[in-house]
């Protein structure tokens, strides 16, 4: 099942010829997830990952436009391409009367239906829940009212080692018990334990998605053990007085919220305009955590399945 | 004094990777002017033509989102960017609300001075008179309402031969009305005729944009002997059908439009996405008006001075 993500803007606010600001694709299972939609996105969505009508939801972490600003042409777009099924969208108070607002005076009555979810930047949410993937929000310490995301997979069923299943001649009836990692006992009450029974599922995985915040220890627990977590790094440490005077955080900052949540791997993105060379800010951040990537428009990420080492 | 025109979009309501939606810079004595507002105009105000603040002012045709969704980006740019000079905004109903109520909730408090002018789509109207220059509106036969939008040179005043003049010992208080054309007539009552006091000042330029619309001969009177006319050439002829449902016109209409207003040049644009290969659009309204020209992203014409031949 794959799981992957494609960075679509990696800038702050202002956008540069290389660097779009923030968007990111998950695909999950072929279905995609949209995080962040700044102006341009549409494009960058066609040109990265193609078959946006793939598209099935949408998450807005606040009400920055260079975090919504391109919704509004993306939702038009798949009108105009013909799309035909409901798109949901996930974001902050204000963003259903900005879009609606838009689409009346453009005289564009829609012929896919538009599903707006409301979200509460102050507490940590669970906002979709649909087969195996789950998505809470993850309250951040910015200017607005924002949220991350963190994109997690429900724990899996137990597997069924179906050679033993059978020659224990275990019923069909019991299976579901032991894919919940019940013991089988047998009629003459000699306990079977469910490790000889099944293996374990993979682990699930995660992504989380941190943009835009100042560097606050409180999310930590909602991101532990993460497999890759993005974090903003607006500004280099030598700036880091401006990124908290600018609810923004420094790359060492970002690598620290990696280190002290266990996270696997790190991205970093959300750059300051000021930087055409972002191997500064990768080194700032490596210096505290080494597994850190720079986000870069066009990147995909796959989140790799891990078995259970039993 | 410069007077150029300068395409930043040439796509119809679907960007592509090489064409931008509507988009348009007219820079007139080193002031830009912006027509439409296409997502994604900023960046390419900033990749062709640079130094965004001298921009002076944006002129709207229409709530299509192809010609406006990009103003609310740019509009926040300008001020994160340090704007401090006012920006006048030129367009329909709605806009203004649509442009203020995404600052509200981004919690923009623009350092500068924003002005919308509300303009009627129904009439003809000069909306804009500055110096030389005047912006008077085109109703077009779109969807919605819709104008385009003509920038005329205001008829300059007749030169002084300076020579001539002295040695006529014409006194300094007759010199504004020998540039409005008067003759001057001598202490003895003879008559000095003013052409031979002064030369005809260069023919006024002007550029009409005349997109989106149906082929319609009502704006021939509007925009008679321009020397550029840029006209929406969406469909080739062979979809005329489609083009009249849309609203839209073809690269033959153009022509003929042209044709019957007397315009020294042709700059169609506003393609559909269908087109990857623009030569038979060009080739159709050439067979009708040769000096046509493709608009294409980036490129950028001048409207030359021309004296009057005495």
């Amino acid at each position: 099942m794959s799981f992957s993500i494609t960075i679509l803007g990696c800038s702050s606010s202002i956008p540069t010829n290389d660097r779009n600001p923030s968007g990111q694709i998950i695909n999950y299972h072929d279905k995609l997830y949209l995080i962040d939609c700044a102006e341009g996105t549409q494009l960058q969505l066609r040109r990265y990952v193609g078959r946006i009508q793939r598209l099935h939801a949408v998450f807005i972490s606040h009400l920055h436009g260079d975090h919504f600003f391109g919704l509004v042409g993306l939702v038009s777009t798949l009108h105009l391409l013909g799309r035909n099924k409901v798109l949901h969208i996930y974001g902050p108070q204000g963003l259903e009367e900005i879009i609606r607002l838009q689409l009346s005076y453009t005289h564009t009555e829609l012929i896919y239906e538009l599903i707006f979810h409301l979200t509460n930047p102050e507490v940590s949410e669970l906002i979709f829940d649909e087969g195996e993937l789950q998505v809470t929000t993850i309250p951040l310490d910015h200017r607005i009212p924002t949220h991350g995301f963190l994109f997690r997979e429900k724990p899996g069923l137990r597997k069924i080692k179906k050679e033993i299943v059978l020659s224990e001649k275990i019923p069909y009836s019991e299976y579901e018990n032991l894919k919940l990692g019940a013991d089988y006992i047998t009629a003459d009450g000699t306990v079977i334990p469910n490790s000889s029974l099944t293996v374990s599922p993979p682990i699930p995985r995660s992504y989380a998605y941190c943009s835009d915040t100042r560097y606050t220890e409180s999310i930590i627990p909602l991101i532990k053990d993460v497999d890759i977590l993005y974090h903003e790094a607006t500004f280099l440490k030598e700036l880091s007085e401006q990124a908290t005077l600018k609810y923004h955080s420094t790359a060492e900052q970002a690598a620290q919220i990696a280190l002290l949540s266990g996270a696997k791997k790190l991205i970093i993105g959300h750059y300051s305009a000021r930087y055409d060379d972002l191997n500064p800010l990768l080194e700032e951040a490596k210096s505290i955590f080494p597994e850190t990537e720079l986000a870069q428009d066009g990147l995909t990420m796959t989140v790799r399945k891990k078995l259970v080492t039993e």
